[in-house]
């Protein structure tokens, strides 16, 4: 009998940000198919029967080509097993969940989506910067940074330059001089602030303040590697430095 | 000595999809403050003791101020208690979890912030409708179809109307023939696909699958009542009715 395929978002890091729906599936589950983006304390909650397949980096230390991955979810799926496919963040914002589930749907598979909270929730619970507010941003709006296929960025900079529109660049670290100097060109505000984190939640977190004009040079100076996320607007001014470390629980403990 | 204040995302409604802090942190809570975007199942999570405020409606069948909900908060944490401060989705997005906060600050009470599954992304999971696609929408917009404290909705059309973007509209039930106006007028694409979800992944869940130039007159006839969310953009052609229910467990069994 073909098993199934749960396509489950992990969260941001902190495996205590995780759904129930979530934990109850992947400790169910026969295999487990993760990537760079799950953290290695969510990896641990797996069975510790289950088969576990990682596709984060191949073996000459490229990510697994996404073809390569939905062949191993339907082959997994068709050998009788249930498969716990985590993801980063929510399955269906920038996780490509529905792509694996068309491709899974073609093969005859069965799959089924549990969200997750986004890399942002998670960077704004703990920083106490809100995605939006009544005063300073009427939306939130989540773009990318890169473009997949070798792709041109393409962004609408005219569009984005909203003053009241909260700006989450997933995926931005190569190109946010370029997408800083777009936003000013259209005329957003130089000084507007900008936050940058990345690996919210998660004991490697690393988080920096600036503004938009200076998000460039400050980024590069900080190191910030990839995953990190910019979130870009007057909501940053409601950080809090000072703001206690939230209680963290162990989820081996 | 002053209890603490957790202002918890409850997500979009099935219990399941709270994260496991939320759970965790409502279940040892002195105190439970919830409106009426918490479902009823959530709410039945409390612990046997704790004390229970709603504050969805006053004796008047009025919400309760937030004024009078801030002061809820802070009369009860000054009491020793820990609150848990429920909200639907996340209390960073629409949710006004920040200017509880800064009250809360002002008064000397310390608080944190719990993320939670939006309503969008319960939908999406729900559906399969995805927020973001590689070929159809390279980014997701949530915006609100109201405006507090009586203000004109004055929504930038121009800006929203983007066929590479998924516009998420909350609380947009008594305006959405405005933005369905606004949008068109703009240059969308009359025939866009729209999404109409009423209280996705509760019981009462209602879907409603139709076009920009139709959503308004559809909506009334089927009368869809807040809350209601509509997903605007192509991305909704990857709705599929036949999809099975998801599984679902009960929270009390």
């Amino acid at each position: 009998m073909t098993g199934k395929v749960f396509l489950i978002g992990a969260g941001p890091g902190d495996p205590e940000l995780m759904t129930m729906k979530a934990v109850r599936l992947l400790q169910s589950a026969d295999v487990v198919v993760y990537d760079r983006l799950v953290s290695d304390e969510i990896v641990a909650m797996s069975p510790k029967d289950a088969k576990m397949i990682f596709v984060g980096k191949s073996s000459h230390h490229h990510p697994v080509p996404q073809e390569e991955i939905n062949a191993i979810l339907v082959r997994e799926a068709k050998a009788g097993h249930n498969v716990a496919r985590l993801k980063g963040g929510d399955p269906l914002i920038f996780g490509r969940g529905s792509e694996e589930a068309a491709d899974l749907a073609a093969e005859g598979v069965k799959s089924e989506y549990v969200p997750g909270i986004t890399a942002a929730q998670g960077a704004a619970a703990i920083t106490g910067v809100p995605l939006t507010h009544r005063d300073l941003a009427t939306g939130v709006e989540y773009v990318t940074g890169h473009r997949a296929r070798d792709e041109m960025l393409d962004l609408d900079w005219k569009r984005l330059a909203d003053p009241m529109t909260t700006l989450v660049v997933y995926m931005g670290v190569a190109n946010i001089g370029q997408i800083a100097e777009g936003l000013i060109g259209e005329g957003m505000d130089p000084t507007t602030p900008v936050f940058a984190i990345s690996r919210a939640t998660t004991p490697d977190e690393r988080r920096l303040v600036t503004s938009l004009e200076h998000v460039a040079q400050d980024a590069r100076e900080a190191g910030l590697k990839p995953p990190t996320l910019f979130i870009i607007g007057q909501v940053v001014s409601l950080y809090e430095s000072e703001q206690a470390e939230p209680e963290r629980i162990s989820a081996h403990g």
